[in-house]
């Protein structure tokens, strides 16, 4: 999951985080490697992770026996006894999940995925249940664990474990667990994966890694994230992706949810549940008008407050004045400014200079992929004071009394302080499944080892699966006007480069 | 230019227009095929075309002569004494084309069209002269006719003619004109065009089919319509293309300005002046959500209109969804409607049927390419009576008394009814420039025989030279940064595939 | 019908202007009077006036003999052979009033209005036809003549005499013609007014002055002008008003239609028509955010404006920050900006120095109720050339060649150069027939020689109307809940001091 | 505090809450009739009311004793050791309460509350720690108490306590803690409040039943909730209001704010906290249309809602129509509606036969005053199942499965799931202190024994001193123009039935 950047390029430019697969680490350099490249990993993350408190259990899961009611040991989590509760979780993700209900009862017949095996790695929550359940309901085998060692959610995991999934993951894992994990995943005696599902490109490396054997039963890797889809594309440029592999996270859709339409949101809400600011009449710019940026601005300026940007790219400049919003250089607005919001991918967008020049009680914070947007490091020196206000809020305090309020120390907001709605999840999950299944199906010859953009028409069909969610009725060529425009009736209705 | 299409494929379905330039059509083909290829030469044009009156000459231009008052007599034109007229017109257009006249400056220096031999066929309009003198500002010769029989300025004809331009248009010339202006211009003693600039491809069609052999010295085409450009695809898939050509309808900029931009405004505008209708509380579909139809939402909902959609494509429609708009089938929604808009670019959108059902004083109109979408010949009936009220607008009138209001009789709302701003304009004028600019100065090897759309950095070009009407300030991009990002501190700033 | 003023006290501040009904003026000075009092008199109006071509007939209407198909010649119009014509913009005016073919349907029963002689002095136009024809519906016996010697459609008045109504009224009045008119309804032997119904109080003025007796069979004034009502409350305040009025020009639904609802509309519609601007990324400033300013600034956001206001009450200053505009003051913004809108009803708000100071290119206009916020006097100096380029478009040109684009000439916009809906003259035609209504049924004890408000029961009927319109269902409150909230079902809803 | 009811009169239909101050109930009596009347004093509040963590320490405060570091122990609070803590939240308070602070720095020089003696009631927050202080500052003695047992922030009265403010709080009082600390603010030994600040009447009913004698000396009394101000207007009636009471709920600024303003931000802040629901596509519909529903629709709308609204009213549901929205009845859409929302101040709104035909996942919730509006007496069945899936989260499942979700058990939902900023508060604050000057202040024979509204031009003077936090600069008038207008320079701008 990789919510609210604009645009991948950005991702790895300085050269630790270039080299390849091939160049294993020795473990202190891998966690580093580890942290730099697959973020997610060790993001912590802010879902109302853990419902029930099971603080009083100490003991390491890696040491636990538990068997689930039907007798299965095949999994490691925290507390299989939690799974009734987990469950209820699933089954609320799943009311705002339909797309994938749906896709369950459409395919269960044909059960596209019979002889499936895959091996997933993802958070671990509800909605990634429902995800793995549709494949196991529409004929996989699977095994998972956790891209994260904050994130799962135990109560689901023993949901899981207990419906008969083989999951491996708890919230807090350290990161000699986490390899444990995947390992435990993938290297089962009798059982080998011929499909991978993967989020941050950990398992897929692992397998790289230790196991590239597999990868002669695999049909194929899919693959969410941007930091996963960079890894795959320098593998393939170095020749060394030896399945093909479909990059989910730049379908139009995905795309659009996660940056646009979310973002949109989660601004507003990740401001308002750190600062309770009132956004009417407040000045804003924002650093960078993609489809993040964009999200920002409309929402703010629908709430009344009054919003400019900077951009370094003139189209998107010119989208902006056409939008209503003043294009300025931030130099020239921050001392007016009550908050300055970043989204532009880059590093060192809001300088100490800028943070200098800022009024008393300004809100900075980052909606951008880069954790480096806003130079917070050099905030750190000795004449300034910090004071923790909240949790994910700081006030950081000039000498003169002057206080800038820092929010998620310049991490990604919408991933700190709000939560993704399980619909924005949904349209994830779906495409990820069909990535899955047409891997898994098609004709030895479609796919190379490459990475591939899942094709425009399974593109659509995610989009018509969540469409009853809307109650929204679909209009049908007829077949004298699909004649006229020279479509096939049943898509795909856009060219590849369509702009949408 | 070929406002409110949404996308290109619409444009050559049928097989009578897929015929390409090899068959020479006979004179009555040809008319028709004039008629429907290049659309544009014939359609009527609203922008306030002529501004003296000058009925009281009936005498045909070809028949004329008249001399410029430096002597020349190279043009022909409706009455050179209108110059002085049509010059303030020019200056007027300049007003808000400013990032032409930016252009002309930064470029005067090197004149980088030194030696360019350019023969065009555009609307002669105040606008067009701006181009037309900014090439020649940038050392070019011209010589210029019209695409269109009705568009044509007369004053601004004669105020080119004056300043030395070879100007053969006027506003109603007869088919045979038409080809006999576009014949003077290519077919002169002693000079021979290097560069062509087309606007629906007949100037094009001329040279292929008479002087194929100027096409020697020729170092590219540069076509801004649909038409024209389909044609060039043809060409060259057929592999008789045999120049390099540019394709500037595609441009970013140009599209959305011409699509979601402009007719954002242009609905509003070509409502209010056929029906003087309140927009406030009326209900509203809006068929086909591209960014025609997008730009059409945005405004009716922002005057508080009350919007449906109709979409064929599940990924536009969960866009309708998500930016809030109920999304229907026509038939469910046309009884309680007050307007129906189509924006599709498909035929027999609004069908006989959908009329039958529509209530008393319906308003219907086509905002999209084709003038098909509403199948305006399925009222030709003799139980409907036609009450043309005012011009553009008709009554059509069933027999118990229902009225339904059609404008433009089904043609494009905007051009029918509306008037373009020059700003709009001004964006693909400067790309016209700049794409004259690139094929004529780039080395050889660069551009092959085929059909490109302007590299992304000039695209970022003419928006930059747009920026200042805004008074927009673009940010640059620091060393680090540019490193940061794998960019050119000066573009491009994005990948091709990029949806802005 | 005074459209687009914000705040009722500015009208009579000057001295001339406040005198009142007893002095009445020798010709010339009347003449004078006339225009600075009744503005809307004198006005010229920019609606499709008059749709025939009768430029032939020179004669004057009070030269000519006219009979209708009854035999009656009981009026004095340009030509009774327009009636056709105007009847079939009668019925099209209809469609868009159906409140008052509503109103014409429950009340036609009971005739609230029999024996009701109604002498009226409104616009002669295709929607006060529907008024008028609404309350011989209702049972009242009319004459009436025009409050404006611009104003009215020939046919319409051809259309109403063919029908029976006495109308004396044509296009293009003299003064002496004016108050002819105005004596000819009134002073018809054997037949006497009991009701008045105003707009501009000339009518009013009149009988006060001419026939004071006929106040003794008056049971009451309705006024519908700014200026009207003030003449009324002046009257009042002296204690000379000897019969009650009705001021309907406050009630909310006509304020909120005409100044909000209507100006958000027209603001777009007479820019486009003057000027062909594209809104998108230009820089505005409001002047003034009452009704007007607020509908002007909603308008010109949503269209991509960047959009500024001034005022000078801190109270609208707040509301406009919270609605997301930057408050300023004119000369801290005045260089930057690409359009001042001035809807204050002060005087001098734009002034020569603001003037000096705009920059090249700056559209200039006026929304507010005085022709004075803008001092386009002080422009016309010497220096300063004007170029009239298109009907109320002027070009003032400074020295250096910056040019200031001025609309209207500083004159109310929406009133010169856009239309006004229907259905917002419905909402006032109702209001005005139901005042009529009210007073001519009331018990004597109701109303005092005084100026009334409708009540708020009959604005809320009004209002109940024209929900047909929209398709609007109105909730019905439960015995229960009325009981709950101590209302009475039917209404009234709310108190009189209630904000909407 | 009040925010989010649209219509005063809602408040006191049924019997019970009618009776006026003269019945002074039982113990018993006087509880339900406390919650019933004075809503707000048991009402659970829901902003981070206690930031440290004091659960180790059950002592009742009444039996400690606690001396602050000046040696004072005229307070009764939690914790005086929690002062530094809540010193800090009361500076970072004044941070969005500049209007207060610069009050401060106005009027400190004339101190005109010197001489002032202040007993008030409110809740005991930063913010109105910031208001506190400021009476102080402006020359006031204060005793204060709190109006709500939930509500106190403990640090922040330890903080008023430690300067010095007599302070009798705490969160978790038991009715009679309230009603002891009461008294404990009013009667003191050489001490008599010459000025009563309250908020629900709690305070006022305890002086006017206990020591009535001290309204000899009171100048007058400040009321800021509906409760309290009807409770005022019922002495009024009954010709037993002894001193000149001044209402500022009804204060423009405060309803706007209150209203308008917060609730746009509220409902969204609401909704996602407690569902984390994505806005974009959902279809809701919004009972009552007023301030607090026009609120709503605007926010969801701009969100991407598909929003509708139900009304009572045929104004407001007109001025719906012409803001978008389809006017419907409850029951024709309830099937179809992602959720509910009302907003009316009425009862039963939303009634068991609606929420019986809900769909699965529908939420519902109450932005209006009554807690009332939806029956959910009525889902208290035992075919129904209740859920508690979060704080203020209750899954209500149907036989069939069908879950409704309910926010809050249908109390305000703003006060109970989401914030109010600072700065609304400050509007209120600041009004309340221009109250207390005013009546302090006014000569004796100004207010009579009567309910009074702040004078227009303090609203105004209210207005401006918040208008710095935009850093919005007001436009002067210049003499000539005030002349023109007939205004004072230095308003009041606007009559008093001004509609804003």
């Amino acid at each position: 999951m990789n919510h609210g950047y604009d645009f991948p390029r950005i991702q790895f430019a300085n050269q630790e985080e270039k080299q390849e697969f091939s160049k294993f680490p020795t473990k202190t350099g891998r966690r580093s490697l580890s942290r730099s490249i697959s973020q997610s990993s060790t993001d912590s993350y802010s879902s109302a992770a853990s419902y029930t408190d099971s603080s009083d259990d100490e003991t390491s899961p890696r040491e636990k026996s538990q068997v689930n009611s039907k007798g299965s040991s095949d999994f490691c989590i925290k507390n299989i006894k939690q799974a009734e509760f987990g469950r209820r979780e699933i089954e609320i993700a799943e009311q705002d999940m339909s797309a994938l209900i749906s896709l369950r009862k459409r395919a269960q017949g044909e059960k596209p995925l019979a002889g499936a095996k895959v091996v997933g790695c993802t958070h671990i929550t509800a909605q990634t249940a429902v995800l793995i359940e549709t494949l196991v309901a529409l004929g996989a085998q699977c095994r998972w664990t956790a891209c994260n060692i904050y994130s799962t959610q135990n109560e689901v995991a023993a949901a899981l474990a207990e419906s008969g999934v083989s999951v491996f993951a708890w919230k807090g894992e350290s990161e000699d667990d986490f390899w444990w994990c995947i390992d435990r995943c993938v290297n089962m005696e009798g059982w080998q994966a011929n499909m991978i599902l993967d989020d941050g490109g950990d398992l897929t490396h692992w397998v790289y890694k230790k196991y590239p054997s597999v990868f002669k039963k695999v049909r194929g890797i899919v693959e969410e994230s941007v930091t996963g889809v960079h890894r795959l594309y320098q593998l393939s440029k170095a020749g060394k992706l030896c399945v093909p592999a479909m990059n989910v996270n730049d379908s139009v859709t995905k795309q659009k949810f996660d940056n646009l339409y979310c973002c949109r949101e989660s601004i507003l809400d990740g401001l308002k549940r750190t600062t309770d600011v009132m956004f009417g009449g407040k000045q804003v710019v924002v650093c960078g008008y993609g489809e993040v940026g964009k999200g920002c601005c409309s929402a703010l300026k629908a709430l009344g407050a009054i919003v400019c940007v900077t951009e370094i790219d003139p189209i998107c400049a010119l989208q902006a004045c056409m939008d209503g919003f003043r294009v300025v250089k931030l130099n020239e607005v921050v001392r007016q400014m009550d908050m300055v919001i970043t989204c532009t991918g880059n590093k060192n967008v809001v300088t100490r200079e800028h943070l200098d020049r800022m009024k008393n009680g300004c809100i900075v914070c980052n909606m951008g992929h880069s954790n480096t947007e806003i130079d917070v490091a050099s905030l750190r020196t000795p004449e300034l004071t910090w004071e923790r206000v909240r949790s994910q809020v700081d006030h950081v305090i000039w000498p003169d009394g002057k206080r800038v309020i820092l929010l998620a120390e310049g991490r990604l907001l919408n991933l700190s302080c709000s939560t993704v709605p399980s619909f924005v999840l949904s349209i994830t999950a779906t495409t990820q499944a069909l990535a899955l299944i047409e891997l898994y199906n098609a004709p030895e010859s479609r796919y190379k080892q490459d990475v591939y953009l899942l094709p425009k028409k399974m593109d659509e069909y995610v989009a018509s699966l969540h469409l009853p969610n809307f109650d929204a009725h679909l209009t049908e060529l007829s077949d004298e006007q699909a004649k006229y425009m020279g479509l096939n009736k049943n898509g795909p209705f856009k060219p590849n480069y369509y702009r949408y």
